[in-house]
């Protein structure tokens, strides 16, 4: 029966006084690619690791900055038990190191100024997560990472003009046209590509990092882990398709947003059924082609596409779901893995 | 006692098996402009052939695949068969292939890839209407044209940095700084900067076919053809007034927006009264300058407007509208022509 | 027991059939920094005279507009006796004076082009206003200075394409790049520093024109007084300790979305207590850096920030806070000053 890896053992550690808060920060990275496990959690900081120390430890630094930012507010204990507090806060210490170190590869220690400036990024996605889940609360959907998203973008435009901060130059190329468009495809642009686009998830550029986190995925659902690589791939065969660089490919750039929109409509906020997968196909080209709209969009302003377009398309295609009989939509509360939410609505359709 | 062509008999067709579907996407052209007759649509498609079969042709080829997605996602009937899930779709086809044509006045046949593209964006339109529906239903507020302005703009950006769809220069220019500003206006800046207004709002730079739908609107809805009208006139003049450059008056540029608002305000959404007919003028007012605005700000990233500074104005004017006692709106379930709007509310006030 | 000047006599004056519509626009000028105090507000415009006439002609003139608009319509009486539909009215005023005259600090008279242009705008505030409330409602949220940013926003980019409006260059820095990072930092920065920061609130150059609007701030609440003060304090030491240039701090642009913060978070739509005190240093310093983050990224358009960073941050940090059960917020309609809002909670509390 118990599918995932943990189950019971684990809820027994999330209630513990001392480890619980722990657990609720391993759930938090496991969020991000919506794996609300502590296991999946520790093996994706592992990858985070094994790419660069400096990575991992700020995935924590801003995981448990944002999870005790949440629990000083007194913020619903269930939500912060499940880690939905902790994601957003992780994702924005990355993405702070990441745009501001001269090599984004392995990231640089910050500053005293710049790690007091991530901390409070990484607490205001708290306040933006809850702000976010009142106003979608009626539609009956979740913020994503949209916290993340917008407290990147705000708080990486200002930290460009800070004496204090020595924000390097972007060394990331952030769009599709600052790469050669005559370099060649090869089977290297595949394999490294779809490693690269799960660990772009995380600004990692490391492939093996990409293929460790799936497996953290894998611990808790099977499905959402072939999901991630299935965006993946069909990102980057649209990519191919459609002319576009090699680099960007192989950097996983096209992949990644495709990739969690795989996730999430792939068997987490839709019940898993040939219609859901056919839309679910729909969302991840969809995703490939607009990464590319929205870093057209933002070059003039150098600001990186982040997560921006899985959040745009997945909310564009579930916050209307309920008007399509032909798919049968999981409220955010009741969304657990692929596997569970299946077997629920057919239990209940047997039943009913 | 019926006011416009059409009506029982072709509420028969609407519901026919067969002919049902060809009726809606009928409609689906009318609804561009508000209205739900097949007629009306018909005629709007003979202007749009009148000036070019291939852009006659991308009309029915986005308002199928929206209205068709919708009815494979099995989405509400009733909204299906007035058209709704239609226009949306119509002009997000006909946008791209207005934007990527290296003629802009008669468009380009497109190639494989780029109709599997316009595909995918027409389709796309159908989820984006049904989102912006729910996030609008408890303002009683339609989504109008938004669902094209996004899917467009969204859809046009990544479409310049794909190798195999090649998108000529943008030949039409799209803000008024692109225009020379000491060209004299005549008499021609005027009767053709109107037909071209209402022409512009499917991407027509024909003053005939614009007309042409002004006739096509005009079986439906006298009011409404009559407001387009107004609309168009009161741009143009409001233009000439604050010495905006001949050509972009001429090209229709400052008033498809403005005509839009004025149906849109003008008996439609509001009951059509001495203080609505104030509103829409100062609505239409807004509309030409704005339009100058929002083309100004996309400039940089060479956006076209399409009808952005329509859905803008229009939402700030409408959905706060129940609190101003001197209007009386109507619901967008319950709007029909300004005719029988302010036949059923003048009735209902005598019965009241 | 009175602490605020006024109080009983002045609302006898705002019942008035006569001298009503000027109570109301004066409530309407104190409103921009949360003051429902028609003394307030004629301190404050005694401040913008004194700084310029021609500013302080142009507020009466934006706030007449708008005040009289929501009547034209009728709109709630509560929201106008209290000033509520003036404030937005009176901002975009000075706004579109403020950015289309050769001289920032003393501002210009306007052509009649201009003069309607405006009137235009602030009518529009108006409606966004009511707009806004209405979407915002439900999250019990107020649509602070929004309506007067979008319609700043959209007014301020047409206004430099219409021959018949001579905007000017626009004279005054709008973003910390276009400041000289090397000079020093002296005593003056502080005290004009603070000084124009409140001054920036009204697109006042002028140190002591912002400390007596403090002192029309004072006259109603001791405590919003002080939270201007700190605001603008707090955010000068931040933008001292992470390098900023002088300039941009001595002319008050970072402070003034800072102290706008300070007033919204302590004490007014938060009752003050030790947690509320800290989410509001919070917001404080988080919206002294955004400034300069919107600053930068509206810079490649030209735009400047007016008060948008206070609107984001102050929504962002309240829409959700009723999920925060450290905080007790106050509803809109309930916010009175921070001295009353909180005798009213602890009343309740001892009662309850």
């Amino acid at each position: 029966m118990p599918l995932a890896v943990g189950g019971k053992a684990l809820n027994a550690l999330k209630e513990h006084p001392v480890f619980g808060f722990a657990d609720w920060c391993l759930r938090g990275i496991g969020q991000v690619v919506f794996q609300n496990n502590p296991v999946s959690g520790l093996i994706i900081l592992g990858a985070l690791f094994f790419n660069s120390p400096i990575y991992g430890a700020i995935a924590v630094f801003g995981v448990v900055i944002s999870t005790a930012t949440a629990v000083l507010l007194q913020a619903d204990k269930g939500l912060i038990r499940d880690g939905l507090f902790g994601f957003n806060g992780a994702l924005v210490a990355l993405a702070l190191i990441a745009f501001t170190s001269e090599d984004f590869h392995y990231g640089a220690v910050p500053s005293v100024y710049l790690a007091v400036y991530i901390a409070f990024g990484s607490a205001m996605t708290a306040m933006v997560f809850t702000s976010l889940a009142n106003l979608l609360g009626p539609h009956r959907v979740a913020p994503l990472t949209m916290p993340f998203v917008l407290v990147g973008w705000l708080f990486l435009f200002a930290v460009l003009k800070f004496h204090s901060i020595d924000a390097g130059p972007l060394a990331k190329p952030v769009s599709p046209t600052q790469y050669d468009g005559t370099v060649q495809y090869t089977l290297a642009t595949w394999y490294k590509g779809i490693g690269n686009a799960i660990g772009q998830i995380f600004f990692q550029d490391n492939w093996i990092s990409g293929y460790l986190i799936v497996l953290g995925i894998a611990v808790n659902s099977r499905v959402s882990a072939i999901m991630a690589l299935l965006g993946a791939n069909v990102a980057a065969f649209v990519a191919v398709v459609y002319g576009a660089p090699e680099g960007a490919i192989s950097d996983g750039l096209f992949g990644y947003n495709a990739a969690l929109t795989a996730i999430a409509l792939g068997g987490f906020f839709l019940v898993l059924t040939p219609a859901s997968a056919l839309y679910t196909l729909f969302g991840v080209v969809v995703s490939t082609w607009l990464w590319a709209s929205v870093a057209i969009f933002l070059e003039p302003i150098g600001m990186p596409v982040l997560t921006s377009t899985f959040v745009i398309v997945t909310w564009l295609m579930l916050i209307g779901v309920n008007g399509f009989a032909a798919l049968v939509p999981v409220a955010p509360a009741d969304a657990v893995t692929p596997e569970a939410n299946r077997r629920r609505y057919f239990k209940a359709s047997r039943e009913g």
